[in-house]
Order: structure tokens, then sequence, then C-alpha cells
């Protein structure tokens, strides 16, 4: 390991973990996670490279109360594992990059302050986000800090597909449909240049299905439209989060049963989705394991809505000339690949069962025309792989 | 019309108006509106037959203050313009009539109760439907009062199109995809059996198109699917209504802007939009008409959001036999039918441009997989035809 030389941390700051992972020259060393933050019980772990020292260990709550400190906590680690290893860039995901940011920026004061202003169309993930970029700042005094937008791949969105039909004032104000998961989908397009050049520049529909989950349909390798709104709420079914629901159901929540915003907030964002629908679990390793019959109706519900929007999709591209799967469900479930994938012979897509029963990474039968993908998506590497180029120049 | 015999009265109650429609045996002898209830300037305006007497004059505030002072105005009328015409029933639009009412019912004291009810999940419609089925009472008290639904077309919904990803107590207490404009989508159904009997058993999409706006996936004559889900505010965009919207946007009007659940509902229903979002009319024909780049995106958004749910509902029917245009806009705006069927040879459909100008009945070119119809709705004929049925028994 004393080969690392010019690594990229990538960090992940969420509201009570945080995630990170080593590359160098393209190359995951080790991943990590401090979680637990703010509780009793904090917890490190730590796995990689054969080379690399493994961590499994309880933190006491001091240790890692807050970002800072738990941050601390994995500079001390790295300082004895990888005496020699130098991080000269930190790659930070953020949710929110608001209408401007398209492309990762290295970040300086202005664009923390810019990321701050951003926050009420984020409460919920970029404060911590930005929690994440400060405490690195202060471990990683020497590092560069990069900012990667779960947005930033959809700013080329058409106005028609980017507005809400509200008075104008708000579009104005920042209540668009950014759409997220842009990470995500930005890898699967670089990876389908590579291994299917034909098909990426085509109507490609990436499906990221994982605890959170949205759909994005590509053209020519770009984004063209999105489940995925003004916030992470919106479009498919998800593990705790309700996806599209009538806005009257919010009036109803307010007016007829008191509920306030953040009573509201918790339901549909924590509440809701799988968990909420089968009683059960949001976990869909769990409701795909269950005999009960609200499991079997939250799946079935799930599938309707991907099913639903991946019409709704291919109408904006005009057709469909591939589906890809990603995400931990879309890399792990052959149920659900299969529920979303059969008869659809009305989209000239036919199934290949063999290979999805297999795990294959093609899932379309030859002849099919619609191409159907397994690719495992790596958002982490995305983002090591732009703060590596922003801090070569 | 001396003839008139066995007559039903068919009556549109809303907030601020009440509209009514004469039928005998299928045949609409005279329609009529008081608008301006409550207001200073109630008007009263009837026309029909040639041989009926027209209406079209000022109310004092005092003849038409409420539903059942507007009523007795209409009887009035009716006694001296049409002596002999027996009223045996009133028809009544009903917008909601939640998960039990799937056909029309006779009104008695109990349903009214029900009806009551279900106020809470139409809270801007549903109190005057039920106010004028009570002033219907007092101005016809021998005549049987029918009560036909605007959800009622859509009960044989699956549960995975009827749910939402909450809890599920809030399925049990109500909180559904009901689906609305059903009495027109009832009466497109039954004509397309007249008209076109091998595609109305086929996989059908119905577009009402008006001020308010939905569409209709259909299939042997059945509602399977809809664009509408527990108010009518979901879906398309209409002229005040915003259509499908990110939950999220509510919570940020709420949490971030401190608004509260009337100042949101006046917002999403009256104030969004084409009217919000071009800054100009809610009125189609005024859009079409303006050279305004604000009209044109309007427009553009408005039949952006058609098209992507005809991929959508496409998707739940397996494939598309015929699409119909009903409703103001359906019926007349060559415009708006003709951006939503170009470039859709990925459906199969092959748009004749000749016949759409024209105003044609089949908008199709020879040999399209998808026919395309033209079809004018008529609620009011549908809800006299139950009511007729009804007390026939």
């Amino acid at each position: 390991m004393s080969a690392i030389d010019g690594s990229v941390l990538v960090l992940n700051a969420g509201s009570s973990s945080i995630k990170f992972q080593l590359f160098d020259a393209d190359h995951s060393h080790l991943h990590g996670e401090v979680d637990g933050l703010g509780t009793d019980h904090p917890h490190l772990r730590i796995s990689g490279d054969s080379d690399i020292p493994k961590a499994d260990r309880a933190l006491s709550p001091k240790e890692a109360f807050c970002h800072e400190s738990a941050l601390a906590v994995v500079v001390a680690w790295l300082d004895e594992a990888l005496p020699d290893a130098r991080v000269l860039a930190v790659g930070h995901r953020v949710v929110h990059g608001g209408p401007n940011y398209g492309d990762p920026v290295e970040v300086n004061d202005r664009i923390l302050e810019d990321l701050e202003r951003l926050i009420p169309l984020a409460p919920l993930h970029q404060p911590h986000n930005i929690s994440g970029i400060r405490a690195a700042r202060v471990a990683f005094p020497d590092a560069r800090q990069v900012a990667c937008f779960d947005t930033a791949f959809h700013r080329g969105h058409s106005f028609a597909e980017t507005v809400f039909a509200l008075p104008r004032q708000y579009y104005d104000e920042g209540v668009r449909r950014y759409g997220f998961h842009g990470v995500s989908y930005d890898y699967i397009s670089c990876r389908l240049a590579e291994i299917a050049p034909e098909i990426a520049k085509k109507r490609v529909i990436a499906a990221h299905l994982g605890n959170g989950a949205s759909m994005c349909a590509m053209h020519e390798g770009r984004s063209i439209s999105s489940t995925m709104g003004f916030s992470a709420l919106d479009g498919l079914v998800m593990g705790t989060r309700c996806g599209q629901i009538d806005p009257g159901v919010l009036l109803y929540l307010m007016q007829q049963r008191g509920m306030d915003g953040d009573a509201i907030a918790t339901l549909l964002y924590h509440d809701s989705g799988l968990k909420g629908l089968s009683e059960i679990s949001s976990d869909m390793r769990e409701l795909e394991a269950s005999d009960d019959p609200r499991a079997a109706q939250a799946i079935e519900h799930f599938v309707a809505r991907i099913r639903r929007e991946l019409g709704g999709l291919t109408a904006v591209l005009g057709g469909l000339d591939a589906l890809v799967f990603t995400g931990g469900i879309g890399e792990h479930s052959r149920l659900i690949r299969q529920m979303v994938c059969t008869g659809q012979a009305w989209l000239g897509l036919a199934f290949d069962e063999a290979a999805n029963a297999a795990n294959a990474d093609v899932l379309s039968a030859s002849g099919s025309a619609v191409t159907v993908l397994r690719i495992p998506t790596d958002e982490e590497r995305m983002i090591a792989r732009a703060a590596r180029k922003l801090i070569r120049g």
C-alpha cells in the first residue's frame, strides 16, 4: 500500500452515517462506513484489498457524535494503517446542485455558501452533504474538495420537462423538476459507451432501483427526462418513500387530518413506500422471501409503477432501444426484472428468462428490438474520476 | 312542447352556478344555467329547441343567493314556459362516490348521509353537488333524485392501480386513486360500442381535455386506469390546476414558504395550470391565439404531459388500438391534437393531418395501427339515460 500516491477519498455524508472509499488511478483500495452517528452506538467498518487491515469495532458516542469527529477517527485509522497514503482530493456526493451546477466543482467558500442556499430544496440531505464537506476540510486540510451533484446529469432537460404547471415565479425561485441519481446515470452512460457503444447512442432507459429508485431516459448518452422531480420523493415507489402521489392527498392530510409539514414529511419520506404498503419491510429481499399477501401486493404495485413510467419515458424518447437495470434491486432481483419485462411485446422487448435467472449481463433474447442489460452502478468510482480529473486541471 | 312527458332534468351544481338540461327519451329539449350564485350579479340563461322560449336575464341577488333559490327561479320559468312538462326524475352529477358507489343510485336520506361523509375527499365540489340534490328535492318534491358519480366508471381498477404507497390505514380510510370524468368516459365507451364496435372491445385511451383534463385507459369498454387519482388535481395540466406535481413541492410550500392548506389549495386549484404557466389565460383558445412565447411554452408543456401519460397508459394496457379525443379542447383544438399525435410512429400511430384540419371524426390515416377518433362527449345525456333507466326499474 505504500504505492498509494495521489489518492482520492470519496465521501457520502448522510444524517447518521458517513461512507467513504479510497481510490487510486480508478482502483478502489478500501471502503468503509461510520454509522450510528450521534447515537449511543456508533460503529466503524472498513475493508478492502487483501493487504489492507480490516476494521470492525464499536466507537464511543464521543468519537462519532458528528461528521467531523467521525472523520477524525477515519484519519487516525488511515495514518496508522496506511501511513504512506496521501489524500490529494476528497470527492463529495452532494444531492442538490440547483439550477446552475451542471458539472463537478472544486469547493471554495463561495460555492459552499451557494450550496447552503439550496438547503430549502433538499432539507433532508443537503445539510449533511455540506457538513461532510466542512468536516473533510478540517480532516484533510491539504486536500482539494470536489463536489459532484446528483442533479447535474439532468441539467440539459428541456423547459417542458423541467417546469411544473405553477405560476412562473416558482420556477424562477427554483421549484423545478431536477431529477436525481445523476451520478449513477452518468456512470451507466459512460459504461454503456464502453461495453455497447452502438446502444449508448440510441434511446435508453436506465432504472436505478435501490432503497431510493428512479428511472432516466437517455438519448445519445445524455439525460432527457427522469421520474424524479423537485425532491427525492417523486416517481417510483421506494423503500420508505411514497413516489408519485396526488397533491390532493397532501391537502387532505393538512386540511382534514391536521398534519403539519414535519409530520407529512416523516410520513412520505420514512413511513411510506414498500414499508408502508407491506407493513413488513422496506427491503425488497424480505418482501420477496415473505409469503404474506401484503408483501406480494407491495411488490405488484412497485412493478406496476415501474412499468407505467417505462411507458411514459419511452413516449418522451419516441421509442426504446435499450433498458438498463441497476442499483441494489435492479442488479440483484431476478423477480423484479422478470415482472417488469414480462408481457412487453408491445415495446418489442423479448425477455430471456434463462439469462435473467442466471443474473447475466444481457437479459433480452436475441432479436429483441429492446436490448435489456444489467449493469452494476458505481457512483463512488464516478466521483473519484471527477475529482481526479478536476485536480489534474 | 306539450308532448314532453316523463322528462328528466339533469343538474350540475357547482360553487357559483347551477347548470341544467331537460331530456325526454334521449332528446335534449333545453339547457340553461344560473351563474353568479351568491354574488351581486346572478344571471339566468336558457335556450333549446326552436319552440322553446329563450331566457337571458339578470337575476336579483336575492333570487339566486343559493342553489335552492336559483332552482326556484328555474321551476317558475318551467311552469310558465312549459306548463305541461312533468319532471319525473332529476339526475345529478356528483363528483365523488367513494369506494362503494359503482353505479347510479336513487338518492334517499341514508345515501345523502353517505355522500356527505365523502366531503373530505372532494371538499371543493362535493358540498355543492349535495346542495344541488337538496335543492332539487325541494324544487321537485314529486320527482325521483338520481345521483351519477364521476368516480363510478373507474371502480373496477385493480388494487395496484388504486393504492398509493402509503401506510395501509390511509387506503382503508379512503385515500385511493379514484379517477374522475367517469360520466364522460362512460359515454365515450357507449358511443364507441355504437360507432366502432370492433374498436370498443380493444385497448383504447380516451383523452378528456377541457378546463379539467384527464385520460382513461379502457379495455373491452371498461376503465383500467386513469391519470386522475384521489382528487381532481392530479395527472394532466388543466386550465387552472397543476396536474401531476412532486409532493416535495407541497412540503416546500409548507415548510419554506409557510403556506397553509387553504393557500396551497387555492394555488394548485385556481392559480396554476395553463393560467399560472402562461400568465395569460386558462383558456386554450386564447393561448393558441397569442403570440406570447409564454403561451407557446404553456401549450408545449400541456402537450408534453399528455404524450407522457399516453405512453404510461399504453404500458398499462400493453399496447394501444385507439385514441379518442373529447372535451372542449379535444373536440375543437386542431393544434393540440396535432401536437399530441405527431411523431408517434413508435406507437404505430399514423396521423391524418388533412382530416384533423377538417375536424373530422376519424383522424388517423388508413393503415394506422392506432385509430384516432374525435368524439364529442355528452355527460348530461349519460346522466339522463341513467336516471331514466333507474326510474323505469
